[in-house]
């Protein structure tokens, strides 16, 4: 019999989630005995392309080790940034992607990603449909930004959302303790979407009413309604804190740090939003000539994996069980999503969609879930969100520090 | 009988652990059955001469209560920045207090706080002693800084160190998924001394090695010495990551970010170090031209309850627990202090010192911890540091968020 053979990827930013999806392909190729072999590409798409990838039935061959690995953050397979052209632009990359898959007997290739991700498997099938061949070609979605379409919510988001949700409501109890006016600004990612930032709102307890305000780059900012904002909720309480989007964007569609000197860029010269925060704690200064603080969360909020959601994660791993049990029946060019049967009980059920469809687009906050004054979200955003962060995870500590996957081939050359 | 009553007061600013030590005291003060009313005061010293305290058998009458203080972050009395005045300065103010003491029947103070806690116990202290008032004044430790002196280390600081280590951690995992030179900047919190700094060397296990570089305030920082370490890691990897703590000087004993458009002012003016992460950021790439990134972990290393230290809980309760034995054997005018018996197993003892001789002091790193090229810590250092991070808590979770106590009564005017 002819050996048959997967691919598994992972690519773009990472999530605490994304391993979990990986771990959860490869529990059902081990379980579906369909593979001889599970290779795994080393920095994506990209490293296939240099020939760079391991054997994952090696590693993972027992039940505990495929559960350590749904319990590591950042991306066991590495990622990369890049982008696959079209055939017509560059047909080589194409010939020698495909002579490889000849080559090692592949069958089905699944790919873990965001958007970017999504576009290289809407690329791949199309090609495979033109030539013939029958490799099955199936995306997996994640993303903290929770900005893909087709889906209730993206794997990685969850996880992102209870440690914006913890971190706020542990930020809301330091700012208690002093007894004048402050205003605690607390940034957090999303450039266009503003789901992670909502999602601070989680933050609110019995005992805590924080955030106060919360601005997304959904609706246009607007200065004076933002000090007008402060000037009223100071009428009630001494400690204002702020959740706001690192994405947000004054009435022209200018990024508010666009012109800051805090506006941080890579090495590509493209400006990284995260100066927001220190603009607005500026802002609120002059105004106010309080007490301020800024707060950036930076990549901890994508790679907190001691506070993910065990919502997410379980999803996570079963999307990607439910990957390979697409592939099975044939199914390719497709992305898998979620669609939520009930909220109460909260009931999600696995589908997929024509990745073509899906590809390339953005899914941002509808405006009706946002409040009237532009400075909080409805009640109704809040029960949407409201599940997706429930459950602690169990994570193994060795000397005081969480117990994380040996991703020692990553740093090799 | 005449009725015996005691004041507990929190001051300066928060750390997990100090509500453990709250709720010691209050624990102790049960069980010894001496006290009929334990009183709390409300921002501190300075809430007190304003009349605003609460009592606290009311509120935390079971263990399960108690247990729920111990595992809150922050300061569940408020605290205050407030330096007693000496007596010969403002009588007024004693007087003041001690007429309070007498009115309610106050015959033991317990004073949880920094350096300038410990000062305001002194003081107090030593007008009690020339007035002959029987009122014994303890001293209990805390601090994230790990700086007071007489003690082998201080609550809180553990806690903030297992939140330091485990962040690192995962910020390494974060930065090692691309393929491409990148530098990442951790700020951590220590204004003169690096010890919580030097607790990112936690970080490492037996599949990470980061931190790669650690500056620390004890010695000078060499701009030309730092880009050397980074371009010697270089030559081994591509994923630099490097600790910093925010008090970072140069070798004329300037604050590295002194005059940084990035230094912020507190309402007074005070330059609130936290720009030296971005000072390097701009340092390294002008240099190095590669991906760039700094991340501070501001006050999240502070009041990060869901990830605090067991030991350096339990430590701060039993502490809480020894200062009310030590009150009831007459002590006054002391700091309740650790010995470290042994450090294999860990072992440590509760004791008391004169806190005349501990406060306005500052303890900073042995200069013989540092490395000889001043960008790591040694073994020793390390050795003393990891029993402090151990075991973890169990925190209550609810609705998909930590379960905190009610702290309505600090938004009260």
């Amino acid at each position: 019999m002819k050996k048959r053979n997967c691919f598994i990827g992972q690519s773009g930013g990472p999530t605490a989630a994304i391993n979990a999806s990986l771990a959860g392909i490869i529990a059902e190729c081990i379980d579906t005995k369909q593979f001889d072999h599970v290779y795994g590409m080393i920095n994506g798409i990209k490293g296939l392309l240099e020939h760079k990838y391991m054997d994952l039935l090696q590693n993972f061959n027992t039940l505990e080790k495929l559960d350590d690995l749904k319990h590591s953050p950042a991306m066991y397979l590495g990622s990369c940034r890049y982008k696959l052209p079209t055939y017509v632009e560059d047909s080589q990359t194409y010939d020698l992607l495909f002579q490889t898959f000849e080559k090692l007997n592949i069958t089905d290739f699944y790919y873990i990603g965001g958007n970017d991700s999504m576009d290289t498997v809407a690329k791949l099938s199309q090609y495979a449909s033109i030539i013939k061949s029958p490799i099955r070609f199936i995306g997996i979605p994640k993303t903290i930004d929770n900005d893909l379409m087709g889906t209730d919510h993206t794997p990685g988001f969850g996880s992102a959302a209870k440690y914006v949700a913890t971190s706020m409501l542990e930020v809301a109890y330091d700012s208690s303790i002093y007894k004048l006016n402050a205003v605690t600004i607390v940034e957090i990612m999303g450039r266009n979407a503003g789901w992670l930032t909502a999602a601070s709102a989680l933050a609110r307890t019995k005992y805590n009413d924080a955030p106060d305000l919360i601005y997304l780059p959904e609706v246009p900012f607007i200065k004076e309604n933002f000090l007008n904002d402060i000037r009223e909720v100071f009428k009630k309480k001494r400690s204002v804190i702020i959740a706001v989007s690192e994405g947000i964007k004054t009435e022209d569609g200018e990024f508010l740090d666009s012109d800051s000197q805090y506006a941080k860029r890579d090495a590509f010269g493209h400006i990284l939003h995260s100066g927001t925060g220190k603009v607005l704690e500026t802002m609120v200064y002059k105004e106010f000539k309080c007490k301020v603080r800024s707060i950036e969360l930076n990549v901890l909020q994508r790679c907190a994996m001691h506070i993910a959601s065990k919502v997410d994660l379980d999803e996570s791993f079963d999307i990607g069980r439910y990957a390979v049990k697409t592939s099975m029946t044939g199914k390719t060019g497709v992305m898998m999503v979620f669609n939520r049967v009930n909220n109460q009980p909260y009931t999600i059920e696995c589908d997929f969609k024509d990745v073509s469809q899906i590809a390339n687009m953005e899914q941002r906050i509808p405006i009706q879930w946002i409040n009237k004054k532009h400075n909080d979200i409805t009640k109704e955003l809040y029960e949407y969100l409201y599940p997706l962060i429930q459950g602690e995870v169990n994570i193994t500590y060795e000397n005081g520090v969480p117990c994380y996957a040996n991703i020692d081939h990553l740093k090799q050359d």
